[in-house]
């Protein structure tokens, strides 16, 4: 059987407060035969594009409460990604198949549920590592949260914090007025003029978030996509109108926070009659088939615009995902592994 | 024209913090005429029944964001009631007719807008005062909340805070395992004892709320009802169960804060794909015939228990009213001022 080197990104402590490059380790000296067992139904894949997501802080911790386990310690890093089968004992896959889904931050993976865990890469018509971003997680969070969860109309009033994906251009399509925040200029500037934002705000250099979203919405905000929590939806309840919808997909400021920060001013959800509903995509992703049908020729068309900041080599990864928390990153956070 | 002495309770000064019986005064020397000018389309009535309810608290002050406007100063205190029609220039009520709905802390009323405020009691096999209760406002309130928000499922586990009306009565009714939280002795005592609850317990004299809800539910709570808000809230979080439904009709405990408490743990909406839904009951007042002829047989065929709290007299409802907010009354507060 051929063995090969397997590198790989471990998780050395579990992390408290802000994360450290150092909490994770690269391991060179591991390898693995790639070859399958003949009684194996996994799948071996070999890693193409790792995916760098804000949820993988939570099972970084060794606190309960979060909706998927933590990572092992001395364990690679789990995490989304696109992958080539280099073998499988799978009826569903067979060598060759470019798959995305959950696998691990290393270069070649034993993925042992595979019709559980990654999908079957379909069109190839379009750059691989969009899997790991629009065409993956993090569009159908944008999908579900913006269509299923928010249910818009024509004409409402969008709010999208932590904006950088795909929900604000959903929302234009839909004929929405669409705000975004973000953590710097350069993005601010992207929201306007490539995402086609109708406004975008640089949420560090306002004082008074409160005073900064009535500037922007004097009539109220109808849908909040919630991607940050605390302040900023301490500020978004205030302006939040009668029936308005709020989709919580994650809350980026508070994963660092020992202590989270308090929300004082929830009766709003009860004087405005607000739905604020959580969700948690893997649960929605029986609709993978739906989304890539209506995304996919948006894409093509050049109707919806995508962009990535690319981290070359497995051993960036770990500066790559530490990079989310202070912003850094601009655009999707990939992490290339190998190119085929 | 017959005039007569109106003895009414005017708002004298809006209110800071906990409200003071001073804030309200009695009024005897203002008369009114029993009968309506000829063009008149309004309703005279002779007020009944007055009710005492947690949201008014936020008529009685000047600040914005509530849902319904500032009581102004000097006039009678709004609030829902039982009369009677003494006189009508409107088609859909005549002299004679018991109504229930928005009237004045005063012992005549005329109503400019009947129908968009008062409902003609069709039943009178029940006593009148329940229109204030079970069979009015809070009554619709339990069953929007319980059925049309949360959608129980017959063996879920609800918890009510705040408890003491028909929300836990009808949670079991639905095949649920339903816990409630009240401040005294005699309210925990009622809840199990006459309410049917399967559990109760003194919230006051519980040091950890978070402890006390784990000993209650020790799988989780699939349904709340949230009455209470702030440090309840937080607790009820942390023992959500995946996909539970919080149903917000009002946040008692913050009513008198000049600052609200601040909520830290929002996080598990997200993790726990929780939906927190607020909601005010006028805007489904269109189910009240819906509501009417399910709970009507309930109560006659005694499956559902009601207790009300009783004050003597006009002149006793602005310490019926106060009495709200430290947990004074026993079941529904209720103000007679005429009994026919």
């Amino acid at each position: 059987m051929a063995q090969v080197r397997n590198k790989k990104i471990v998780l050395k402590d579990y992390v408290y407060g802000f994360p450290k490059e150092s909490d994770m380790l690269l391991v060179t000296s591991d390898t693995i035969n790639l070859k399958l067992t003949e009684d194996s139904n996994a799948v071996l894949v070999k890693n193409l594009y790792l995916s760098c997501d804000p949820y993988m802080r939570g099972r970084m911790s060794n606190t309960q409460g979060s909706y998927i386990d933590s990572i092992t310690l001395g364990s690679p890093i789990e995490g989304l990604g696109v992958a080539k089968v280099i073998d499988s004992g799978h009826s569903k896959f067979k060598k060759g198949d470019l798959v995305w889904g959950m696998t691990r931050w290393e270069e070649y993976t034993i993925i042992k549920a595979p019709d559980q865990s990654i999908f079957k890469i379909e069109d190839t018509d379009v750059p691989l590592s969009y899997y790991t971003g629009i065409l993956g997680m993090p569009g159908m969070t944008a999908y579900v949260g913006f269509y299923e969860i928010c249910a818009p109309k024509n004409g409402e009033c969008v709010f999208v914090s932590a904006a950088s994906g795909a929900v604000g251009q959903f929302a234009k399509l839909s004929g929405c007025y669409v705000v975004g925040s973000a953590g710097s200029k350069e993005k601010v500037d992207l929201l306007k003029n490539k995402f086609g934002y109708d406004e975008a705000f640089n949420y560090k250099e306002e004082q008074d978030l409160d005073a900064a979203l009535k500037r922007y919405f004097p009539d109220g905000i109808d849908i909040y996509f919630e991607n940050v929590g605390g302040k900023m939806l301490e500020a978004v309840l205030s302006n939040m109108r009668f029936n308005g919808r709020i989709a919580a997909c994650g809350m980026i400021s508070q994963y660092n926070l020992e202590q989270g920060e308090g929300v004082c001013n929830l009766m709003h959800i009860v004087t405005k009659s607000l739905c604020m509903q959580g969700f948690i995509v893997r649960n929605y992703f029986h609709m993978l088939p739906k989304y890539l049908e209506m995304v996919m020729p948006l894409i093509k068309q050049g109707k919806i615009s995508y962009i990535e900041d690319v981290a070359e080599g497995l051993e960036s990864a770990p500066a790559a995902l530490i990079g989310l928390f202070s912003g850094k990153n601009v655009g999707k956070q990939v992490v290339v592994v190998a190119r085929d």
